[in-house]
């Protein structure tokens, strides 16, 4: 068959619209202070396909519902929190990411887009449904997953590096009542060790001006007591919509 | 009707999936940095709905193609461009936000990815079709779009922003060779004026270390000859994954 035909015919071929089905899947992030771990809420897949795998927690968009609809429905179905930090991450959508795709299966395009949530470990508490396995899974320990959702994933980490380098984030994560070495183990944990040296993380965040001191000192270990500091969102306010650096 | 109930028979209706097709719109920037104006590229719609209004140049994504791809093709259909800076913007999914939704029309939700793209005003070169309209317009001077594309792009405009004041896109625009006034300008023309006064920026960009002096002096207007400036990929490189702020 001559080239040129071929080419007719899959450009004709290629013309039809895909139809799609739309999901929304939660890259829900925590970090467990006590322990430094950077954690992700992963659910057990109770039914096909990757059934028996761990994956993001997720759900199809159902008639009138909006995308963040179904983001925050997905959230208040896996886990209660009393604050949470949501914005949308990305959305991942090329052909063959899903095998319902298949012309055997539901012959439709599987859509993903993908939020990225934050929440206070000490906080959160996971809602076991009875049915399917649900999890804090330490992201630098994660299993293989269902879908494409390792990258979703390896997406939704670097968002979070990026958003603790420009952003006021952290204090959405960390405890009220805060030690500047508790916010350094934080940005350790995220960033991973090097990122910065502490005396310099510590003066150039102090100097920033929203970080107050409470007067109230805490004893951890062997050091000595260290102050509490709470982040001053009025102080934050003006410096809001300027570029920063935290680190 | 007690609420109960009709609280049952709503929630039924609302576990119903919705169906979708999926749409690509493309919010493409460019600074005319001759006359210091901020451009986005537009079409007139050819078809219902909004026939004959000015709208982001979009497609719906074919059987077999990527997002990506969609985006690509209809860049390809609008423009040629030797460089240009492609990324995925947000996706855009409510419900309501195309009349071709209506039962009585398609019947199916139609979501939007958005991408945002950057082009060098010199170089790109708009590919009129013979059929419908295409025009680059300030963006000060907005007409009402079609759907929901005024949104769209003011959220592309403030990630142009953000972008100049995080990243050196503003490279990918200027022409190879730029004065640092021509750099100051572009800033100005994107960010507003009184965005930074000129010689804190000059010093604050010219520590970064990566533009370099060509050697070359220009002469415009009245003014002292200025020298030509190179961004300097090289000296970059080593500050890529380092937070910084440009401005």
């Amino acid at each position: 068959m001559p080239r040129t035909h071929r080419k007719t015919t899959s450009s004709l071929i290629g013309e039809k619209l895909a139809d799609f089905r739309v999901g929304v899947d939660n890259a829900i992030f925590s970090v467990d202070t006590a322990q430094n771990r950077l954690l992700v809420l992963l659910v057990m897949r109770h039914e096909e396909p990757f059934l028996g795998q761990w994956s993001l927690p997720g759900t199809l968009v159902r008639q009138g519902e909006s995308l963040e609809d179904a983001a925050y429905r997905i959230l208040s179905e896996k886990i209660r929190a009393r604050n949470l930090y949501l914005e949308q991450l990305y959305t991942f959508g090329g052909p063959d990411r899903d095998p319902r795709e298949a012309k055997d299966s539901y012959d439709v395009r599987y859509l993903s887009v993908s939020y990225f949530a934050l929440v206070r470990f000490a906080e959160a508490e996971l809602i076991a449904d009875g049915v399917s396995g649900i999890a804090w899974y330490p992201v630098d320990q994660l299993p293989e997953l269902a879908f494409d959702h390792n990258k979703i994933l390896e997406y939704g980490h670097r968002r979070l590096r990026n958003k603790l380098e420009y952003s006021p984030v952290a204090f959405d994560v960390l405890p009220e009542l805060f030690t500047l070495s508790d916010l350094f183990q934080l940005y350790t944990t995220v960033l991973g060790e090097n990122f910065s040296d502490y005396s310099n993380f510590r003066s150039r965040l102090l100097k920033l001006g929203f970080l107050s001191d409470t007067g109230v000192k805490v004893s951890r270990g062997a050091g000595r007591p260290a102050s509490l500091y709470r982040f001053d969102a009025e102080a934050f306010a003006p410096l809001k919509d300027k570029p920063l650096v935290f680190i």
